[in-house]
């Protein structure tokens, strides 16, 4: 049996937990005699390109272990779409090198990436196992169940929402929280989870599914303020008026990535745009925004225990695939058992399954007056967040 | 001994270890035979104005607990600064209800209020002992080494910043991190306890208490991109250009509390603007700001456990020391020993020590370049917050 070897690289956003399926990844290739070395590209493809690579075999377990316990990308990442040319590079570089398999780590654009590599090679007639293995804290990709990374953004932002609604209760007026989430709304959707109590925000929930008309929310945010005397609203960044444009990316830079994508993160536009029209259309006098950004993929020491498990697992589950020779171009679906008690099961797809096309919240989960989620919506999520902070009021 | 009843309140901006003050209070209050009834104003000076309250006694101690670990002001706050009128108001209902003790835990301002109150019940011959309880994330009370509120924030900022310094390793670019306080750069100095390696952010550090220049921001974050090739940038919100005006206030709403501050945080306006203005004048592609606003004084579940202490033993010896009968208006001084192990005092002050004005960061704790903070602050810091998250790199 000839050895080949392995490349593993990472791409798109981080997560909390992504280091873990790239530690669950190495581990397994190293028990296989199949492989030879285990080569990390930095910033994924473009580490590729730019031989630049680590050598993860001589990385001590130790340490291994203390990456898969920290948030972010290890190895760097990237948004990049190869190009024909890029792949004829990628090939010739993994020729040189004696590269067999090759596992990416990400999103829907980063399969794509993948798929696009996968493809190419079969067309050139390079020999190469292609696996993608799924991550996105915004929980869209169509072969998953739920994603890795998801379960602890989501738990981040539960808690979050928990925290600034006491800080709401104590002070008043509206607070408005922009959440990540481009297409889709599950992470904004996950501020759910923060409610104990019947008055406990998020008094109001906008999804990106569910078109957003600034008369409506002036109209649902009067009436909580009514009801509650005060307000917490949850908005995904991506929330979009009926022509489908979000809102966030007309107030932006108008920055797009390789894979057409405009920049929504990190700035603080929307948050104040809607403070703003508060002030003016509702007439109410404390209107706070916070963008939770970042950290809401990034902050370290709160991981959801079972994303990091899953996530860990995820890693594995593509290198078992790829050394049984399942699929020659595959990704890793996560599947949720229909028991009572939580529980899944790993499954290598066609790596098309997961590639470019995201998908949105399921109806069922948004509530019918569209500013909430549902009941199933909660059952679905609470599994994959875990425990929360417990916070009590008079 | 007549007994007499106490009234406790809280004001100003929420802290993730206020409760444990109140908590202290009471359960000190509790001990003791001189106090009747403990009453917890709703909303600051504003409940005793409305007749809010709550009967303390009445709650269990299992109760009581749990909204020590919870964060946020349980009672609810408020920012108001009472008038002569106000404290004929309050002296009025006090004798109704037979009120010889009033507790106010807060910052400056709330030390102000409370100092105004006890200097009216003065004129006017009201018998009233009044204390004011230390509680700031600002860190910015004179009459105290450090004050409760802050080590937590501190954790949650350094944290955020080590998780967001992965964000930023592994996609590049400049981050800029928008950070908690008004007057004093306390909070954002903290962010450099996050530091493990050479090359970890924050790489610039921003004080309101050093003049802001733009063509020198520029430059700083010029030289870093070339050193690190990256920028991660922690900015206080207060930051201000030679006219003393804070940046973020020109670019804010204008509104004022009755204390006359002017709103900054609530708002991603002074982020986005510091990234246009690195975009444009430093050419660099990928910026991207986030405001950690109100997260940083109220996430749940990460109050640093000194912190926590500190504040709950803050309580308890402004109740001590009132029934002592130290002073009839005070403050409780949080005073460090000058051991090599860490240590810590609390002592009755006279209230005007904590009121109205603020101490900035000390020179000592400024580093010279002007964009960064010396090893005398972090040795000073580094126990308020205690242990971080260990984040691993390749």
């Amino acid at each position: 049996m000839k050895k080949m070897n392995m490349v593993i690289a990472q791409s798109g956003g981080p997560s909390m937990v992504i280091n873990q399926s790239l530690v669950g990844a190495v581990v397994e290739a190293k028990k296989s005699a199949k492989i030879g070395k285990i080569l990390g590209a930095r910033h994924g493809i473009v580490g590729i390109l730019t031989d630049d690579y680590l050598d993860l075999r001589k990385v001590s377990a130790k340490k291994l272990e203390a990456i898969a316990q920290t948030p972010s990308s290890a190895l760097g990442s990237c948004r990049k779409k190869p190009t024909a040319d890029d792949c004829k590079a990628i090939f010739e570089a993994f020729r040189k090198k004696n590269v067999g398999y090759f596992f990416y780590i990400g999103g829907n654009d980063s399969a794509d990436a993948a798929r696009i590599v996968a493809e190419e090679a079969e067309k050139v007639g390079y020999p190469l196992v292609v696996y993608h293995i799924p991550k996105t804290i915004d929980n869209d990709l169509r072969s998953c169940d739920h994603t890795p990374g998801f379960g602890s953004a989501a738990k981040f932002v539960a808690s979050a929402i928990k925290g600034d609604d006491l800080d709401n209760r104590a002070l008043g007026g509206v607070k408005i929280d922009v959440i990540m989430g481009r297409d889709a709304g599950f992470l904004t959707a996950a501020s759910a989870l923060a409610r104990v109590r019947e008055d406990d925000g998020p008094h109001l929930i906008y999804l990106p599914e569910v078109p957003f008309s600034e008369e409506k929310f002036v109209k649902d945010v009067k009436a909580a303020m009514k009801k509650f005397g005060r307000c917490v609203i949850a908005v995904s960044e991506g929330i979009r008026a009926k022509d489908g444009i979000p809102i966030g990316a007309k107030l932006g830079s108008g920055e797009t990535d390789s894979h057409g994508n405009v920049q929504m993160s990190g700035t603080g536009a929307l948050g104040d745009a809607l403070a703003k029209l508060l002030k003016t259309k509702a007439d109410i006098k404390r209107v706070r925004a916070d963008t939770f950004g970042y950290l809401q993929r990034s902050f370290p020491g709160i991981a959801s225990e079972t994303d990091s498990l899953e996530a860990r697992a995820a890693g594995s589950a593509a290198v078992k695939s790829a050394l049984k020779g399942e699929l020659n171009k595959g990704t890793i679906a996560i599947l949720r058992a229909e028991t009572k008690r939580y529980q899944v099961a790993f499954a290598a797809r066609p790596i098309a399954d997961a590639a470019k096309y995201t998908r949105s919240v399921p109806k069922q989960y948004i509530a019918k007056n569209g500013h909430d989620v549902t009941a199933a919506f909660i059952e679905y999520a609470r599994p994959l967040v875990g425990e929360l902070p417990v916070c009590e009021v008079f």
